[in-house]
């Protein structure tokens, strides 16, 4: 079957780690069509490849599997799990790294903030327990290949989830960094930095008024929301294409101009240009 | 339908942006096959693109669909276009990004030291404009993954360019560097410094005589052709794989060891060995 | 027919090197599926790239076609082969960088430590000679695009190996590093260091003799072998996905903190964990 399975991983792109997952996948499913997302996830960054699985596997067709492998605790007592939800299938170890995708396609708020969470109506969770799907000898170090990638390959055949393990109520979740209102200053934090130094935050255009806003970061003011990267001069604010409320500098890079990064602060003032506090 | 779509971006590797437009592509063909030409362009280097794309987009099979995001204008008024040539269609931003195709297509001179130029006679450009073949909502950041993607992706299931806009009669074009001659000195530059850090002049194998040469880059000389990258010692010049001049240096980096890079002079004396004035 | 090609390059990511080989694949057998193994192997590194292919290729499924372009004497008069196994099709240059594939898939020793090795009686070499199957016109320094690939797609499309050229006798092989008993103490040395700075050794899960291990490189020792990367505090040594004996530290990069790398020696004494030389 033509299935489509993705791969994120933080294996990089200057070993064959990835590639023996496409040959144990190909091997079990040679029309599986193989997309990578991103290898590039920093060494056992669960947050980063959350955040980046969450701008991307909802532009993939229905059904789409999705496979996560970063991966601390390989070989120890962390779960391996799929996820069901009603838009796509996840393989990934039970660490965090769907805790985006529990959120996004949940309809009732799941306790975002605990470590563990109860697994949404609408979803399904299997614990990966059957050794008869895995590819063997089975190492301690690298399921990527030896589990997910298998799993995943017999999923994309059309088996469903309940073969490969028992179901499961609950979820490990990160505690997801939510923007705090205080009066009218928003705090949210810089989540990403992206290829070209801009600053992706955490708060959403939702999280917005729709007025004026001033925002701050690093003690640097910017004020109003830019539609485009080519709009205002120096530092811009702007929506980006996730969402996001992102920092931005035209023909520059925002990231290495301001020094900031992941967990950076941001405070943005609403609906008021003039204020000496903030 | 099986139609091939290539990418040539400056999006990195460690973002998910390339991953969104395969996603939507496939969301519209599931069957079409995606090649990655390059994604570490520069940030917004539109040169640089239009020259990647250039040395790979004529190996692939005919009718292939090439898709270049770099797009510093996304967002603005700057016109998303389709350019059908005899060999391949081009989804991409009118910025001179496709200046080497409409150069290396077109049987006559098409003023290429102009801005704009005129579409050449056997090929069709389409501004897209009609945005019911666009992923909504259409964001004003990124265009490759709202407007490029589904297009070329639309295209690759045989509708026509003409159902995505209205014909277009002139381009925009770069100011491509073509080598000056100066009596019996060809003065070029170096167009881009490859992994190897071999540096790809723009003087072409037509350019020269044929005959002997002498080369200048960087005060340093080099004395006749090489024929493979182990042929000579120290510094060599050669015919590379694209047909263009070349300067190497065997199991060395001549970018590093001449301190060279892009737009750097690089001086050709033909047919005569003795020259003291180069 | 939907046969699977392996690319392994030292081309990099930032060219379109890849990306016409791909082409040239594509126009040949369009429904080819091209898998990515490594691009990223330092320029010209033949050892590298043996090592690489070696831990990823048994993965793939049967009668996968598995093309090597690191290749510095491109050009010159080293032979282009392909090598077909009982598992798979290589397609080469005979440098040496099938070196692994020759030693795995051999039943019987084959003189690993000469520069040329009989071809295993399972195995047909074949001098690659006949242009007919090339990319015309078949430059000097780019034989990735121009005959390999090509050559590689009419592999794909079911053509016996021997229309491509005539048997060999013999193949160059790399001396590859072995680990040498010396007493008690076995000395091998450090063969990869991969993305997360594990230092991956030439000493294999069978050289050890099951009991307890003392291990020493850089004047640093690590007694007994983990079973996961969490287990145990700093340095750890433990058995990785490929068999191989490799050092790691919790959460950590080995070779930066140890300052080691390929190359560099490793000494390991089995059954005693009472030394005082070593």
């Amino acid at each position: 079957m033509g299935a489509i399975i993705t791969l994120t991983t933080d294996f990089g792109l200057a070993d064959a780690y990835v590639a023996a997952m496409k040959g144990v996948i190909l091997s079990i499913n040679p029309r599986a069509t193989i997309v990578d997302i991103c290898h590039q996830i920093r060494p056992q960054n669960i947050a980063q490849a959350a955040f980046i699985l969450s701008t991307s596997y909802q532009f993939f067709p229905k059904r789409t599997i999705h496979v996560v492998v970063v991966d601390p605790g390989v070989g120890t007592k962390r779960r391996a799990i799929i996820l069901r939800t009603p838009l796509a299938d996840f393989v990934a170890p039970d660490n965090g790294v769907l805790s985006y995708v529990i959120q996004q396609s949940a309809t009732k708020p799941t306790g975002i903030n605990h470590p563990k969470t109860r697994v949404p109506k609408e979803m399904t969770a299997i614990a990966i327990t059957k050794p008869e799907f895995w590819h063997t000898p089975v190492s301690t170090t690298f399921h990527g290949r030896d589990i997910f990638a298998p799993v995943a390959a017999h999923l994309s055949l059309g088996r469903p989830p309940g073969v490969f393990g028992e179901p499961l109520d609950s979820l490990t979740i990160l505690p997801l960094p939510l923007p705090q209102r205080v009066g009218r200053i928003l705090v949210g934090q810089v989540l990403h930095t992206d290829t070209f130094g801009n600053l992706i935050t955490n708060i959403r255009e939702n999280d917005l008024s729709g007025g004026e806003i001033t925002l701050k970061i690093k003690d640097k003011l910017i004020s109003g929301l830019s539609r485009t990267y080519t709009e205002g001069e120096g530092l811009i604010a702007l929506i980006g294409s996730s969402g996001y409320l992102e920092i931005s500098v035209r023909e520059g890079n925002a990231s290495v101009l301001l020094g900031a990064g992941v967990g950076d602060p941001v405070r943005v003032k609403l609906n008021d240009k003039k204020f000496y506090q903030f």
